[in-house]
């Protein structure tokens, strides 16, 4: 049998389990306190749902569950892999959100501010060293279509990093109607704009020419490859220069309010800016979109946007609807590596029992338990490497029964 | 779309989801002061582990992920349904659990007393009623063969049933080779063991004589069930009982000694008492086993049971293993019934402004955050409505923006 766990998979020993218990806590307390309502959706969801999400790549990483029974039987009858699954694993906690508000709304307040904070599978390919099983905290405000809704999940995703000890970030927005618009006045056709968008995603790394000799490699006609690049190779691109390209003024608009609000209310602990070339992954997205970049790590570490077509798709009734979502594991690595020191329990202590005196040992135990977390160990013939260990455990200190009533304090 | 979750799985509505992170929260808090520290394992496991797990019925249980790609093809190719899948998602804690102590041993404590708190999968008939994906609260020690082991995780998990609520309680217990021993002593043999324990764990709903026609119709020889079923018959049936058939004394000493253990610390708070036909389910059990009982509603909330050769199918070593598994969708659904009045959040308040004041909102907010929930909502136009609302929804109280500086108390 093999001990080690599966490919993609991590398991976490008590030292991390209790910083990440603390993250995920602290995050959900600054959620909350921001009006933010907790809701808990399945891990298994129906296959159909997510093959019609518009996930984009992450469609191509599902985990699919096999059928069972007679129904595996038949699907292996019909020679169509396709009907081998009837369930996945959810790839992110949007799709789910969308088909839970569709079916409980008539339960929930509107507008519905909800937090979700859970596991999440894809089947990335293991030697990029992503994780496939890894947790995600989302805020998402469904129901509302004002730019406050934005405001507010930018303010609160920031408070959450804040409160968890991350500071050096930025926040990016972009609008994918600014976005699309751009494309179309450079003379791309409409059905073309994803394409040169995927292209446009990597301005970050591979700069304008990589941009221009990806775009003439995929065919498109090099006057229009042309007039994009020299169009986005204004270089600060501000929301002016994106003015004079864009025909959609509500959309440019929406974007300078949010960072003109949002500015406001950071009092300059961190700063927000429109990132032409932002343009994030999922086909769901309809308007704004952000990412928080962490500036230490050089690393995007929050990302989210409007997908008011969404929850549309469930009851034929178009709902606005806009998300952040933190990627937890990115953020709790950089604090394991930092070794921050969050004290992340309660001080342990141990109580040290002769054989034969485990009901007083315990009861003993039970009067420091309001205290301290207390940990029972047998007496062993050795009680100086006991001592070592549990000093390197990071113990307060122990207590050994019918020696003495006081406790050794073992840490300094 | 699909509107509803996949079947045998829930979503839970914000009031629901905040009872299950008290009912969790309180659960954790209280393993934790009793020394047991928490880890994570991953929802995939190997198929083959989970395959060799001795999981008993579970195993018919399985949800298994498909290959994909290539392996896809070339499994579909081979003609074997069983190589369409070489991972799945776990049915139980303890054979992750395993694995995990096999591969990380070295960096944990002895005995290693850990907590897990965790979604399992299992493909339940859904006209059972049963969940496919639902949560369980384990407490395990490794590492050591004491019954102290089972005294403190049964003293663990009392007090944690205490601590949310659950009160008039009994805990069964019995052992694996006590149960074995009897059932040899009437003249079965080793190999029909399992097949008569399956039988016997019916006792309490069947009765003597449904046990006895169960197991002539299953074609055991009419004199051994005979004597099995005058055996068994012996009510109450007691250790002493036990004691004349069985040879095992190490066991009906070590059963004896937990039960005397356990009534000293329980203070007549709980009972605890031996019960000849208490059998569980998995395979994977060696010796004690044991099961808390509702009696308020007639129904098993809790189990466990020692295992002491399942790590050691990883590293060819024997380790001893005990663990005991609060069944939390029982509980919850129990105490979600009772409407039980936890005040699981801290108190919420609503700050509600009108358009283009969303900054001062917020900043008049976070004056309260440290004290409050506070929820923001953009002035309507019937502000009486919406009053109303956050009445119904548990609101302690209001602030109206450039009205007054003062908290509308909303709840008497």
């Amino acid at each position: 049998m093999k001990v080690t766990s599966v490919k993609g998979t991590n398991d976490y020993l008590p030292k991390e389990t209790a910083l990440r218990d603390y993250l995920q806590g602290k995050i959900l307390e600054t959620y909350r306190s921001c009006g933010f309502e907790r809701i808990t959706t399945p891990i298994l969801e129906d296959m159909e749902n997510l093959d019609k999400s518009e996930g984009g790549e992450n469609l191509n990483l599902l985990f699919k569950i096999l059928k069972r029974g007679d129904k595996l039987t038949e699907a292996l009858n019909s020679g169509n892999p396709k009907e081998l699954s009837d369930i996945g694993l959810r790839y992110d906690l949007t799709l789910p959100l969308s088909r839970y508000y569709a079916c409980n709304r008539n339960n929930l307040s509107t507008p519905f501010k909800v937090i979700q904070l859970d596991r999440v599978f894809r089947a990335e390919r293991p030697q990029k060293g992503r994780l496939r099983e890894f947790i995600q905290c989302d805020i998402d405000i469904l129901g509302s279509s004002s730019t406050n809704c934005e405001v507010e999940l930018i303010d609160t995703t920031a408070k959450a990093l804040l409160a968890i000890g991350i500071e050096n970030f930025k926040v990016r927005i972009n609008d994918r109607r600014i976005l699309k618009n751009l494309i179309l006045s450079a003379g791309f056709h409409a059905e073309d704009s994803d394409s040169v968008c995927i292209t446009f995603d990597k301005m970050d790394k591979i700069g304008a020419e990589g941009v221009r000799n990806e775009l003439l490699g995929k065919d498109f006609a090099a006057d229009v490859v042309e007039k994009f690049i020299s169009m986005i190779s204004i270089t600060p691109f501000t929301l002016d220069d994106a003015k004079k390209y864009c025909t959609d003024t509500e959309a440019i608009d929406s974007v300078a309010s949010i960072i003109a609000t949002v500015k406001q209310l950071s009092g300059g602990r961190y700063d927000i800016e429109y990132d032409r070339s932002l343009v994030r992954g999922q086909g769901y997205y309809t308007g704004t979109i952000f990412e928080v970049e962490s500036l230490d790590f050089g690393s995007s570490i929050a990302g989210g946007g409007r997908y008011d077509n969404m929850i549309g798709k469930f009851i034929g009734e178009s709902v606005p609807a806009v998300g952040f979502s933190i990627g937890f594991e990115r953020i709790a690595s950089i604090l394991m590596d930092r070794q921050t020191a969050i004290s992340a329990s309660r001080p342990k202590l141990a109580v040290i029992y002769p054989d034969g005196e485990v009901v007083a040992a315990i009861k003993k135990a039970d009067e420091y338990r309001g205290e301290y977390d207390v940990t029972l160990y047998e007496k062993p013939k050795k009680i100086g490497k006991l001592f070592g260990k549990l000093e390197e455990s990071g113990f307060y200190g122990c207590l050994i029964l019918d020696e003495s009533a006081e406790i050794k304090v073992l840490q300094k």
